[in-house]
């Protein structure tokens, strides 16, 4: 059986969340063979269990979202809401990549794609703590990325906003005229993008078509932002 | 006969220099019908002799590149070297767009793929004329991708460095110590793309799968530029 | 009499358009000697006329402004008008470097400011011909900046948006309501910068206290781009 | 006695690390009453704490460095030197903004400057918790920049690297041949910045001449990076 991903074991975390079921069924389309993680990464040993369980990882999907916590001004936002934006995007992220980096190296062949955020990139009103960690996880890739670069392993961020998913944009949100009126203004394309589009750049990245990128963070908005 | 382009009329300029061959190559095995030009664009009416000899368009790869004059410091640059940069590169992009984009929007379907530079993005001494040529298609990409985004025709730009060309990077150059040296140094992957590693991200970016790219100047350097 | 340039001899170009007055104006209160060119330089010869003419430049300010042509998709756009945009923008900013770099090299210090705009930064619709020169501005100045920084002379521009002035925003068209809604939407600071504001900007990359700054383009634009 | 903050509340926290005592040697001769916290701010309730005893606050300068921790690879950062360049630099930046943004809205005037670092905007190896930390304040000054800019209140961030300073330029670290050569052929400019230039930055972004800058990161390198 062909297909890009034939052959090749990919981890996919919050597996029924966000972007996670889109990847899985086009990942499966492309042969992959999947690891489809639902457990909590903010519980202690979380990540060094699922990297033990795991074993042999070619591709790391880091699919992680908290809410946004959106329309909280930062003299409002609550401590515990302000630390689990960390504690389910960034601290889970290191401790994967912790412990998936090293057999990647050893085989000297290995992907990370993290699905991010483009408010990492722009800054939006009353979102600051979603903002502040998305931005991390940019830091993180950047930084990582290049490290591993020498021993061929690629690590990069899709920097995404507009894109479908029931956790950002409930169906109740999308079907208010308000709410297509600012999308046309904000995106240049005029709509979101829907998930398998997403999950497709998942896959360039993921892919060998991309081993010359390295520690990017590249927007996927339809315009909002380009760089 | 199956292919990614299969059915799809593609234009590719100064098809025989740069990243020409290798973009016809992978093109062509993706079931593409293929345009290539190598006529002397700089010339007056040449662009408009060719959008009215190409016809249907529905892919331009703006494949426009001048010597760089790299190692000419800006006060001895010659007149003809500056201005070279900017009828080579900057001119004929647009004057090509501006022939093409019609037939694109009223088809709501329609893709620009410049190769550009990473130079754009990152200063670089002595190649003055170079920077400022490529960072006007950057502009002008941007500026254009969400003019044109409404209507489903999606302009974008590779910043890319460090790919294997012979133009740029002559056998003799590749050869030595000093440049390999400088490789490790300055590029994280530590070695040259491929040519048909560029080609495979024009042809993602050529191909339905990028509809949500909008306008961008995606680095493609190995690490030597992220963002 | 004191002053941040006390006996520096600044050259302003266009100094009677768009940010030449409140230039001047800021300049003068700090002991500059100011040079005040008003000469069409788009003339054959005119930038190295006004070279000669200047004799010693400690601070050159590169007000280099045309009309933005917005408003006028590519398509439509004349020939005369994208090659204006180039004419008076760029080429000038070349030949003027040209001639004033060496002076500075020579005495081990200098600056050069240049009033850019950030439409080189984020792309806005049909404002092709303005965004494409104003990048070259961008990536002219990354380059320079680099290249002449070893030699302690220092080359930044100042990206802007919403600042006032007649060109951009005449009179009429800052009090439509409709002008001051999107103005509230665009901008997060709400409001149009001072032209003073802007030109105390450019006094600090002019003055000894900015030695550090190397060929950036800092955005000066009330939230309206970060970066 | 005049002077650009005369009469102006400033805090500087960790003031007598990094580059607290530039700040407080520049600021005090420009007139500022000078809040000079040397608190552990990662206690529990050190942040709240501080905001209490401070009182009325102008200018926050929030001067957060940890450890660099530079030179351990991903694989083997310690769990407790991770969470503190969190701790360290990110937590306490939002928990002091939360403390003091409100009386700077109520009084329609404040400023937030922040040190940050380069390495939020550039990848660098083997730091990725430092940067991932920066990073993380760069997207927190994005985003709350854009919310509190339409109640005047600037919030900005200095992106800086190659700043002298005993933490992490060690005296035996600079007098070292390798550094003099990286620092030559790392940063154009090819010298260290005096923490004296980079405070007259902060003292720019502290003064009323930056109310029109919103929620930026500025590169402050000699060149190391420009964006």
């Amino acid at each position: 059986m062909a297909g890009k991903l034939a052959g090749k074991r990919v981890l996919v975390t919050q597996a029924d969340d966000y972007m996670g079921p889109a990847t899985l069924a086009l990942f499966d389309t492309e042969g992959a063979e999947l690891i489809a993680d639902t457990s909590d990464l903010t519980e202690p040993g979380a990540c060094e269990a699922l990297v033990a369980s795991a074993g042999h990882v070619d591709i790391f999907i880091a699919n992680l979202a908290s809410p946004n916590y959106s329309g909280i001004p930062a003299p409002e936002l609550a401590d515990a809401d302000w630390h689990n934006a960390f504690n389910m995007m960034v601290h889970p992220l290191h401790k994967l990549c912790q412990g998936l980096i090293p057999q990647m190296m050893e085989r000297r062949a290995g992907k990370v794609v993290v699905y991010g955020s483009a408010v990492a990139l722009k800054g939006l009103k009353t979102v600051t703590a979603y903002s502040a960690a998305r931005a991390a996880q940019v830091g993180y890739v950047q930084s990582l990325g290049v490290e591993v670069a020498p021993h061929n392993v690629q690590v990069n961020l899709i920097a995404q906003n507009y894109v479908e998913n029931p956790v950002y944009y409930p169906p109740e949100l999308r079907e208010k005229e308000s709410f297509q009126n600012s999308l046309r203004r904000q995106v240049p394309l005029g709509r979101l993008a829907t998930a398998e589009e997403d999950a497709k750049f998942a896959l360039f990245l993921a892919s060998d078509d991309s081993n010359f990128f390295v520690g990017q963070a590249i927007p996927f908005t339809g315009g909002w932002v380009q760089r």
